[in-house]
């Protein structure tokens, strides 16, 4: 199928800036002596992952059990599955293992840690478990002095079913950084807040080999890892608009976007109507952009795929996107119906969710369409 | 399956409640002698179509080509496809045509509109368009009074590829209004523009059988509907929590839900983290709670249904879900590790399309999982 042929709204990704995004972050941690167990939860796609160097060795970061079975399907045994575990799905934790899985759970409560044991013996498995901590207070973890890492880190340990592995944490809070200088001071809280807690559950006489940590911003520009075993990223694939914001990338990095056609001029509201709307580029904020407005997306050239200066998705409905005329200095009639626009997206892991698949573009202009690479979506 | 092994995030669906809605729409109109042609882009499903009455004589309404193709697949043969026509989307057209379907198309402008006739020649096709009208200035059509109406009208009638079928308006405004009385009198605003338009039509001596308007809200509230030949709604099968908020439903109307579990207790930060995040609930924002603040669903019991004062999802990411426990007067224990509700989306249409079909609930509590219906997702 010939890009001219792509019925919208689709989803494009472009190779040579995916592979440019995965080879310069695998310098970067190079750099820094510390292996990247990439995050899978952005691409879904084992084609994607395949460019990622090391990855057989590395490992790989899931965030659901349905991209758990995915990659194990596709080859990758040593998966680390970042969500709390709840113990409903051990069952399907301990299948996983029993077709080759190597799998390492996450946990941050005595309780969970507790019918994790209890489920064990039930199913006559081996859980081995990361304790969560807690770097930046947005989300889930134990804080770094909190008096219960230890005693869970010496309950998994005792037990004959659970295996105490290490610590992980997640800087979320990246995302709220305004400067390179406070993403930077992000990355040394965070680094500084699991390897407390590793030395810590050292300190007392117990096991914690493994200390994970990570995002894409704090990948970007933390200055060391001493001390963390593995960092995490997953969006540094494709890059987004809130990576852009943060200034963790260019729009030029952008390896993502979305195809879309424009279906409607209203002149009443000087703006143009595409179908790329809520589902097609989904309703997540993002970050808001230079004139520092909300938006839904960066409104590019389809055939270059370079921003048109001043147009955004400014509001969306289900099947509609609506771009407003009224800061750039273009007009209705530059963009005839039909025009065709790609789109990059304000979060790529939940933009690329929507569809099955990547119509994979390569670089020339106009872009040829060079594959199609599925995408593993659902629970 | 019974209701206890489902794995989570997943999506249910309360058959009785599902039919009262349909059932209650349908009286309705019919008290208000209005065929309802019901947009199934909130519930992509065949089998929630063959629930609605008079579904065949009356055709049904889509959002997107693929959803065409599918509801043709299962016998719905007319179809009008409620969103602008691009000129790159009419071979499918033609195709649907040639398979059996009846398809409406919509736009409003000339431009569009000659794009149609051109393409009608190239593919040796008739195509049926009504005019767009805009009722409330929030997305698409012409203004009432606009004087490209009636030029469109001329120029749809003369051509021999395209049918002068009427007009069509959409009173997304209705989601902005802040009483009851305000949704009565959008619900008239609307009636007013588009039999308008239609009259203006007629009175140039064109063809206008067709006056399509509608949305959920103002069905519900529409104190007349004279003039409209038929009306659309898509959300009522289902309702959920912005038309909760905006009155047009009570929460225990709202049919579909995300059942998930408690994997987490944050004591830090006192809330429950439950693996239904920005995909599983999706990131729409919807409207205030009833305590005026921001939320992503309400926490419901997950055997009966019922929602838990004060408990609301307050914000998400990915794979998780935050649900402060600050103005409850409830504690992180009351919900141990393991603990499943039920989540009462904001925007129903854009939180069913994360998965590809419905766990069907009957009535009993705790309930069985009594069939599971497909969806048709993507383009």
């Amino acid at each position: 199928m010939s890009f001219g042929e792509l019925s919208t709204p689709t989803l494009l990704l472009e190779k040579t800036k995916l592979i440019a995004n995965i080879n310069k972050l695998d310098l970067r941690l190079s750099t820094l002596s510390t292996p990247l167990r990439p995050h899978l939860k952005t691409c879904k796609s084992a084609r994607v992952a395949e460019l990622i160097p090391n990855i057989t060795q590395n490992g790989i970061t899931v965030s659901t059990l349905h991209e758990a079975r995915y990659f194990l399907d596709n080859g990758h045994t040593d998966i680390l599955y970042a969500v709390s575990i709840a113990p409903q799905k051990l069952t399907q934790i301990k299948q996983l293992q029993d077709q080759g899985a190597s799998m390492t759970l996450i946990l941050d409560t005595l309780e969970a840690a507790k019918m994790v044991a209890q489920s064990s013996e039930e199913l006559q498995a081996v859980f081995p478990c990361l304790i969560e901590i807690d770097c930046d207070g947005k989300r889930a973890g134990l804080p770094p002095q909190a008096p219960e890492i230890v005693e869970i880190a010496a309950f998994l340990n005792e037990q004959s079913g659970t295996q105490m592995k290490g610590v992980l944490s997640h800087s979320g809070g990246s995302y709220y950084c305004q400067t390179i200088q406070e993403l930077q001071e992000m990355a040394e809280q965070e680094r500084i807040s699991i390897t407390t807690a590793a030395q810590r559950i050292r300190n007392a006489g117990l096991p914690c080999p493994v200390v994970s940590a990570g995002s894409t911003p704090t990948a970007t520009y933390a200055a060391t890892l001493e001390g963390v075993t593995e960092y995490r990223a997953g969006v540094y694939v494709f890059q987004d608009m809130v990576m852009e914001a943060l200034g963790v990338c260019q729009t030029n990095d952008i390896a993502l976007s979305i195809l879309t056609t424009v279906i409607s001029h209203n002149k009443s509201g000087n703006r143009l109507i595409i179908d790329a709307g809520s589902l097609a580029l989904s309703t997540d904020p993002g970050k808001k952009n230079r004139l520092g407005e909300p938006h839904y997306g960066c409104v590019c050239d389809a055939t270059t795929g370079q921003p048109i200066d001043g147009l955004w998705v400014t509001s969306t409905n289900q099947e509609h996107g609506l771009i407003s005329l009224d800061n750039s200095n273009r007009s209705l009639t530059d963009f005839p119906i039909g025009t065709q626009f790609r789109i990059l997206p304000n979060h790529a892991c939940i933009t690329a969710a929507a569809y099955p698949g990547y119509h994979i573009l390569d670089d020339q202009v106009p872009p040829a369409v060079i594959d199609y690479w599925d995408r593993s979506n659902g629970w």
